[in-house]
């Protein structure tokens, strides 16, 4: 059993914290939400008034923020001082590699240790401890996080050094949108000029345009059941969750200068798709918005 | 056995009409290419002076050209009137899907079958008998062409009626293209940002970035073996063939009122690296079309 | 006094065939539309019952219609042979450049002159014979044309010989949504980040972003008056007329294998804008489909 | 007669510097390169070893620097401490708004005055002094500025409060970025479509394609005398300094969520033009990245 903070008890964060609970950690919450904070003491955690009291004693940090701005707020020098020698801080937010890799540097030369670990599975995920983490640190951070992170996922995947977790994350989010876009449109492509988008999705899974999305997160509404194509786009992972991680993509493009001419045209749709008014439907909704005629909502 | 005119042997065309002849049907080819017709020659099959002069008397009509043009060139009113009744032709060239069906509604209406099959898998599929065939047509017809193709390819899907044979190719393959190239710009962003290709490119086929490309066709060079980016982008697949499909991708688009904005960049893409020079390098050499200072050709 | 016919009585062509009746011209109009044709009656026009009657005796036939459909259904071999020898036939139509040529073939192998003229100038350039023609065609046959094109217009260029017409309208139409969605993205940008629009618009419009948007169209509310962004984009050039317009770019490119990036986004834009309701506003509208949080109409 | 400190002599600077020699200010200026220092001293200048050393007893400072790190580098809060309170800073480097803003700040805090004064023009102008400077700042502090920038140019803009000059030069050149490849794109569409580059260029410059390209910079060669497509586009303004303001723009556009479809499409094809070997060649050599295969140089 060890001492834990959870910093950021939202949606995906209360569940995370619960899970480690669940398996007999003693862990102190906090968010500046009250309503997070009653809601993870009714499920049995503990809570502290301030990020730096929920700290104290802790072996184990983790946070689980908004955005880089909020993380980098909130793990200061002064922060990290009033930790124990040895601390291990596993940042879970999806942020920018830059501000991942400074704030371990930070971590560092005040004697703790520190993982990027941005999750993907959702809130379905964060519930029933199913998340994956994608990791950047050192190895030996890595498995001193190894135990907690199995509390809160099933897949831990070692990226390479402080901020490839986060710089992973981005790559695949990136990649992740356009194989989304570009199925949504060969489907739209083919039903246009009267195919069966069933047949169509069965025909390109088993041949080169095989893909996760078609595999199990097909977006033409009625070919798959149980994704948010089927039930009007509800839930899953919101159009500007997918518009965020593509602006930390398009952010890591500039300061590298590497051209994702695909990916600028995503990120382009998705903020696009968000100001018309969908933000918070699933990303898969994309298709809709290639093909207003055709596929209106009910 | 069968008797088999064949039109059209090139690349893809010579050995598929040779597997007919090793599958014991008397096929009899026709080519302009005196060389080519010599090599099927060699190989055992006979040859016609001319097209029409071919068909004489054939059961099965197979013609593998290099556009909609000359298919439509060639299978006019008059040259269906010298066929058979009941003659089946299966057209494996790629084409439009509107020349397609209208080849096909000529065939039918003079008492011939028609099935369109494009095919997928290469010269090598074509050489060793495993090519796939995405037929479109009726049943009955496919039926009747189903023992053939099994004598040139390994897999066949049904894709619907006349035409949308070729419609599913050119989905697949605009798919293809938005695959290959979102899986380049993810990579070139994670190494050009520290990562290592091959986590990187594992990971994210563990993760929602999964796609044919990173599984067995992975466009960064020294990731894997056996690929054309392992061999300076040799063989495989041409840049200047998948501008071709993207091309009918686009009409197919214009036609139907479609808005594909990843297809459209992937075609300009294309178009822009064949015109650089590179045309007859595999399709997967894109990924050095956006990252000319790192990837050089050694 | 001429004996023309004008076929297409629209909303471009009412008027102008009006402007020629004003000029003293004998002109016999014909229109599928009965109303149309009331209108151009009540005008002080003469009407036949089909277009081959209107055209009996006439030296000049105008043509005004829809799509490159229409102008090949109706200037055929058969329409041309009931023509007088030596007749001049103004195509005032937009459409594909392939098309004007080959009628125009058509008409010079049955004895007959033809100009491709399309028009820019709007509704309101017809009414007032201020429109601007783009020819296509042999100087000859602009020379008889110009007296005619002067009664309906104040601009005429000479583009080149047949087709030359299209196409130059073609090109300047790509151009113009680019100008338009680039000066909107300028705009946008700069207001987003604190300037004023008026002030930008000013000092591009003395710089190296000059264009012909920031002059007299300026699409920012508020900027200009009497522009369509002035009165909530109703009027001027619909967004559905610059979406036909940009298809037949895309065509003429696919065809020469042109590569135009901006010009295929600005085609998915403009569909895309057309698909979500707006096709009958004003072309310039497309900064609201660029900045739909702050451009709300009110 | 002001005493001035010019801080940055390269191939804008140094000329710009001369300018106000020539004038009669009393100028001393400081670069890294000793080469452009000994040549500014040639010119009648005089130099100091450090660039504080420069500003001791500066009425006025003058900057001309390579990027937003150089300037925030060197106008710090102790280099303002050693100018005279009062000073007025000219910060003409083109830098990003929110650098310019919070130098600016800093300098208001320390009881001097600065105005952000990009500058567009290119080397002719700097020699010539027929700059055009686009001014952010307070009323006062470019009343003040006025007679020194009208040393070294011709035209003044006053865009807005300070990072406004900034502003709307990367809005402008956005703007321009995007004119330069829709004409380009307009012209390869028309002559691969038979039309003539000059009698199309003509016909657009008088229609609703109107913009500053087709004025003065015709990017296809032999259109238009003088421009750098008629000398194989050697000088004018490079692809990379385009690039690089294309950057900013984009930058602006991330932190503002604006979305530039057309400017992101003409980032990506700057840099991969840069990337292939063109970065020192001029920005209307893009017409030759569009299409490689007809506009060879020779």
């Amino acid at each position: 059993m060890s001492k834990i903070a959870f910093i950021g008890l939202g949606n995906m964060g209360g569940p995370m914290a619960v899970n480690l609970v669940k398996s007999n950690h003693d862990v102190t919450g906090f968010d500046l939400s009250k309503e997070a904070m009653l809601s993870f003491e009714r499920a049995g955690g503990k809570t502290a008034t301030t990020a730096i009291e929920a700290c104290d004693g802790a072996d184990v940090v983790v946070t689980m923020l908004p955005s880089g701005k909020h993380v980098a707020g909130l793990i200061t020098a002064e922060f990290i001082d009033n930790l124990k020698p040895g601390t291990l801080i596993i940042e879970s937010s999806t942020i920018d590699p830059t501000t991942a890799r400074s704030v371990a540097l930070l971590a560092e030369a005040h004697d703790c240790l520190m993982v990027d670990a941005p999750v993907s599975g959702g809130t379905v995920g964060a519930q029933n401890a199913t998340l994956t983490f994608i990791v950047g640190g050192a190895d030996q951070a890595l498995e001193r996080a190894r135990p907690y992170l199995n509390c809160m996922g099933k897949n831990i995947f070692h990226a390479g050094p402080s901020g490839a977790g986060q710089m992973t994350k981005i790559c695949n989010n990136l990649l992740l949108s356009i194989l989304m876009i570009g199925t949504s449109e060969a489907l739209n492509l083919g039903v246009a000029n009267g195919l069966d988008p069933k047949v169509l999705s069965e025909i390109m899974q088993k041949s080169s345009g095989r893909n996760w999305a078609l595999e199990i997160y097909n977006p033409y509404p009625g070919v798959m059941d149980g994704t948010p194509a089927s039930r009007e786009y509800v839930g899953g992972f919101a159009v500007d969750l997918m518009a965020k991680d593509l602006g930390l993509a398009i952010e890591a493009g500039l300061q590298t200068h590497t051209t994702t001419p695909l990916g600028s045209t995503a990120f382009d749709l998705y903020k696009m798709w968000s100001e018309a008014g969908s933000g918070r439907l699933d990303f898969s909704s994309i298709i809709r918005f290639l093909n207003q005629k055709e596929l209106q909502l009910s």
